[in-house]
């Protein structure tokens, strides 16, 4: 029940068709979303001109085809993250202009792409392994309407690369920092500019590294201040706050 | 040396007092934070009114007293977190205004109160044992400048108590949600607002709780986009990086 | 707003005196526990004669002795678990009739004992050392309204002597299972009954025992089908559960 | 030794065929399970009309053929869980009247369908990648007699979406909740609900999930009382505690 | 229901006195431990000349002193482990000839010492922080009835040491290898003996050892066969073992 | 340098063909294994009659042909295992009479099979799953000179299993208890017979078994006395232990 | 900017061709590596003639070509490590003469060989199947110019192996121990030289050893000392760490 | 044994005193050590002029000073780690001349300080919380004939500071970096400096730290080659290593 349902309901009741019993019984038992403020996926698409988000690793290439297909009917745009390109075939078929991203493994559909902010997110990796989970950052934070600039490879353990983009870095009024074995960025980071940073550890590495957990350890107890952390790999989630960031 | 000191070199080589050769000399071994724009936390005190901050925990009373003496000297706020009652009174000894919050743990020195920002910082909390480290969180963003709205034990397990404060919950420019046992929370707000959220696991609980590590673990698998994690119990942290984000 | 005052709005909206749109105004910035169905923790201790709960562990003596004073203003009976001799003499000084379980570290006011259920709740523990956890249980499971049967210290270690209390254990309804190093009672037990069982690991036990980690992950194994697990030394919540399934 | 049989032993010795001694020897080593109150499984499929259930995973298809088609010689109804599609078509060589739940992994042979339980279970979960282990559930709980209601997809981070199907899920008489990342969703609905509820963490995720032990954590750790955790991915004993309480 | 008493209903049944129905209901029911042959704890104690042994860690003082007031008037000795002094001082005012061993923290009741076999047990530690548990093995075996051989401080980080007790090593019949950071010894001591080792790791240590966990790990991963382990810190268990193994 | 090179070196100085200064530097130098009492291997392999074994798991398959055609040259049986059917292959082509156990992954050679020990290895399964583990067990104890007697699937969710089995478990002189979910086999196990239990946990299972870990948690926590645990799925090293207990 | 450009900068100022505000502008913003002292990787290669080192897990056949071709052109020696047998035929299409080892997994170009050290590095493992990181080890170490003496299969469970190549161990300026499941080599070891020792973990076992992670903590908790560790089956870094050491 | 004697036994085969089988008896039992080349401790305490080493944690003052008093009598210099001020003082009635450095924890005997080497070991922290372990690594580094430049509190959160005293850093032989949250800062110093870098974990911290755990995980993943660490917090390790690259 969208507002518009709910203004007739309550016209109803003041003209005497429906009565106040009745009209209890309708409202306490009202789904929630059909209030038309609860249903948030639809009303954050609508209000931010965020795309619809599809979650593709899990679902069978047939699921993330009819999901993309039917969301392209009412969204100007869509994104499909950790798709494989069998995903994407499957997508191809029924929505001709989707366009696939192989190092970021997303699927994007982009019918009216939006004006772009002036406020720039600076995507910053530790090494070139890291570049998968930085372009999944990169397409998101697009496909959300920011700037990005990317910085790659400027791991600690050759701290003169970091220091040769700090000016590029600090320009930026988010930085999401995307490491591996070298966790040890995001603290540098940290202590390098005043601006939010956004940690993303990620799985690259062998043996300690337990599958991206000793990065995340790592930039959990990082002694720089401002630095918020996301789920290992999850390049995504990080570009989704950084947007939120910059659209205050 | 810092930019008086920089400028006077290069004036000494425009003038033929001092050789290139030595000017060389003298730059290539040059102390990094002397060219002025590195020595970071200095130069972020100044430039950002934030105060200096000392982590008491594991130091003595003697060296905190120490500290936050030499401090004051030189700024106008200063902020120990973690610190004790005994570490307090050493502090009062040599630091006649500094004040104690207990429940947050804070010893703080503000001689020179900055304007408050409109902006909100909601600090949410899952349950009554939570609100030390919410504490901590609500005095540290005050010190930095930030407005605090307090929203305390509204856990997931009776989701009307969050719902009834939703619309503060929604007029914060961050949403900083700090929640032991019921990580969940995080998620639950992070789907509601569109601001941007900071979790802060606790390590409230017993058992299988190892800590605050359920909850850490529990808030980086959030379903929800937009939300970024700091430390076990950092609620300086989640407000420094929600004061950065305020900031901007 | 409970239902009363709900239907007091719509009897406004219909007889004119509130125009539909400012109701719509009210209804959906409602707070949802005002629409009276959603109040759960008020509903559910109404409704079902459940005692309020407080949970002691982090609060200090002083939150414990006002939030139970509090209750029993409005509740015939209050639960304090993980409570301490201390947190009891604090209450006991506002809540005269305030009885410790000592063993069970909780706190009861009972002023209006219900009728026992005819259905029986078990609670078996493999050692001694269970006790406490389990004293918990059934002091709580007691509280709901439940009838209990104590079978304490029949580990699998002796299996004659679990053998020996099975008649027992089958007449019971629901069987709460307790145990510490010896996880593996709860399989046993969940191949010997058709009743369901809810398994209890505890802390009890040393080295390898990881705080009851190790009887937490042997009872998620466990074979025997018809066996749910909480959390580590939560009889609390065991015997809630319990006493849910009782009710059905 | 089944019942009729010890009957007649005990004749026998009424009869004077068989000395007390000779008896003495025979039922001091009779195996358990020849008591005919003691051969668990049996005694349990005879008296429950469960169907008997057979764990597929680990054992090779030629096993789980000969395993299922001796079981359906002495049952009306059998349940291969964890079974691939080849493990399917070995059984169907022998076992023509198999059936496949692809989604649910599991072989079904159901020759006698029982009449349905009054009581239904819902299972409810938080994303559409949980659903293989709540089809395992469902399928399971359809096997032992029971109603199903399938509520998927609303996982708390669109919290609107589980308020939407709040009705549907109180009017279940067990609710067995289902979900990886979102552990979350077992808490707010066992705050939601007054009847026992089942969580059953999956392994699905990435990263921080750590193969469902995040999940797993969150439920433990959850703050709603009333609700019995199984293993991670375990639809199967989650259906089977259900069912057993759906029969009391 | 001991032999005994099966036999007078066998011998009722077969005079007529009791019908084979009745006599059907109390076999059905039947204890299993009054079959005389169940009752293992009892029987073991009888059998093997065993001392019962209680485990004090977690019990009150007061419950150890009943505990084994109550066990010295059946039993010729008694155990009680991991006690401490003041466990010690409650039982001693109820058992005057109770005996205890600081350095093994073991309570001990002897009245009747057994036999010595003429087996040997080694009792081989890394280092003298370990002593303590080869003190609670070493007690253990010589209460069950062992000679057994100290060798203590032997760790491989010196491995003369180790070489230089070999002879006497060798010459046990059992050898129990105690070890904390160095769990290494079980590995060296099983490459070089052709008994049965028993590895007992301890909690000894600091930072990475994890209270033991690094040497369980290590000596469950030892290359040399015929090593068997026991709990962190387990010198009871291991003894008991050993004494098993010395007995056959 | 064997026994007989040692006695001729000292026969050369007894004869002053080597000077004691030249034998002292000889001597000094000496590998271990040389003087025949340490090259324990090979020593043990000629006193033990014990096959040569290798581990075939890591090895190339024609790594593993030429070490076992080495081996075979020397000693009369060998045994590799972890091996796959492709390692055995390539086995055959150097070694004719090499069998292949494909459930126990073990590749044999038995040219001068031992007469039996009389004392029995009892191999104890809680599920069928358990039985390549098992073999590799049986395989083992057989290969060593033992007599081995295979009780399989016989797991504590279905006790009365257990029991029919009872006689057999206690006519062994080792009883080697192999369990993976359910670890809680060798508690029960142990509980039930006086003779030295060896436990085996295995990866066997899904979810929160943690590839193993569990069960060998639970065995490790076992409340029943006189087990001794081995590496996960380490079914070689239990049969070896075993059969050094049975050799004593 | 290198030294002759920050030269030219300074001599510019003399000359009054570059006023010093705009050269404290230049130098400012420096980008650190252009001061010559900080662009390491350049440098070290330079200085010490190591040779560049590409880390080839994580990249594309493609990626690694590309980078190692560039490479060669200003580099007389290069290695790529954790390369792939097709990584390598994707080099030799471009860089002829590189070479491929394979159990090492290391791609090797080396247009100039250096002289090598007189200084030994030991390379020992406990295992054959540790030979892969032991190889990775051995060619870092020769190709960064040091001599390499490989003493394989020397694990503990066999101790008279290792003594037999002490010597040979003691011979090493530096001696890198690696040992999977018998991390214990790496104590024993440490004990027996007095010369730096680097302890490398390895993947290698099953079950309990975690995937390194119980030789890792075996080897950091090492009675003896002068031992330092690099990551799990890191031979690369150990060889590096080495490699420094002999060159001091 | 030592060399003489062997040399006496060699004399006497060689005069016919002792016949060549008597000297093999004696040979082949002779204790490892008696060689007089394989009482390492010994021999390495006399070679090197190190000092004798107590680890005092887990020992009584009582022992520690006997210990201490008995060290003394035959070495000119000793050390006690991990010593409480408790320790001290019972050492102190016994060797008048010890001294206790409180922050280092160590008890210190040095009757003949040897001349100092002229190589450093730098020892550098990330904070001040990590100066105990500093200091025991200082102290140790100096008692093991050491100079000592000690850096502390310069953490990669400020990277200035850390700048500030590179040519200190790169002036030493060997580094030690000694970091508890900030494990980073050994990736950091890795890359900065081609000596060896010996990094230390420390347990300072809280939350995820997880007692050191992080910081350990975060150095073993550092991508800077050429550093090899250490147990957490073990500071006197770390100097035993560096003292021991020293010598070289």
């Amino acid at each position: 029940m969208d507002r518009r349902h709910l203004e007739q309901l309550l016209q109803s009741v003041a003209s005497g068709e429906i009565s106040p019993d009745n009209a209890y019984e309708s409202l306490k038992t009202l789904p929630f979303e059909d209030l038309g403020f609860v249903n948030i996926d639809q009303h954050r698409t609508i209000r931010t001109g965020y795309p619809e988000a599809v979650f593709c690793q899990g679902k069978t290439s047939e699921q993330i085809a009819i999901i993309i297909a039917k969301l392209v009917g009412t969204n100007d745009s869509v994104i499909g993250s950790r798709a494989t390109k069998e995903n994407y075939e499957a997508v191809l078929e029924v929505v001709e202009d989707a366009v696939y991203y192989e190092e970021a493994r997303m699927i994007v559909v982009n019918r009216n792409p939006k004006p772009k902010s002036e406020k720039i997110i600076a995507i910053v990796t530790a090494g070139t392994a890291d570049i998968p989970v930085a372009e999944e950052a990169a397409i998101t934070a697009i496909m959300l309407g920011n700037q990005v600039d990317r910085i790659y490879d400027v791991g600690v353990a050759g701290i003169h690369r970091l220091f040769a983009k700090l000016d590029r870095i600090r320009a930026a009024n988010v930085v999401i920092v995307i490491a591996g074995m070298e966790g040890a960025l995001a603290s540098v980071v940290g202590g390098l500019v005043e601006t939010p940073v956004i940690g993303v550890p990620t799985s690259i590495g062998y043996g300690a590294n337990l599958g991206g957990i000793s990065a995340l350890l790592s930039m959990l107890n990082s002694c720089a201040n401002g630095v918020g952390i996301v789920n290992i790999d999850n390049g995504f989630g990080a570009a989704y706050l950084a947007s939120n960031i910059n659209k205050l």
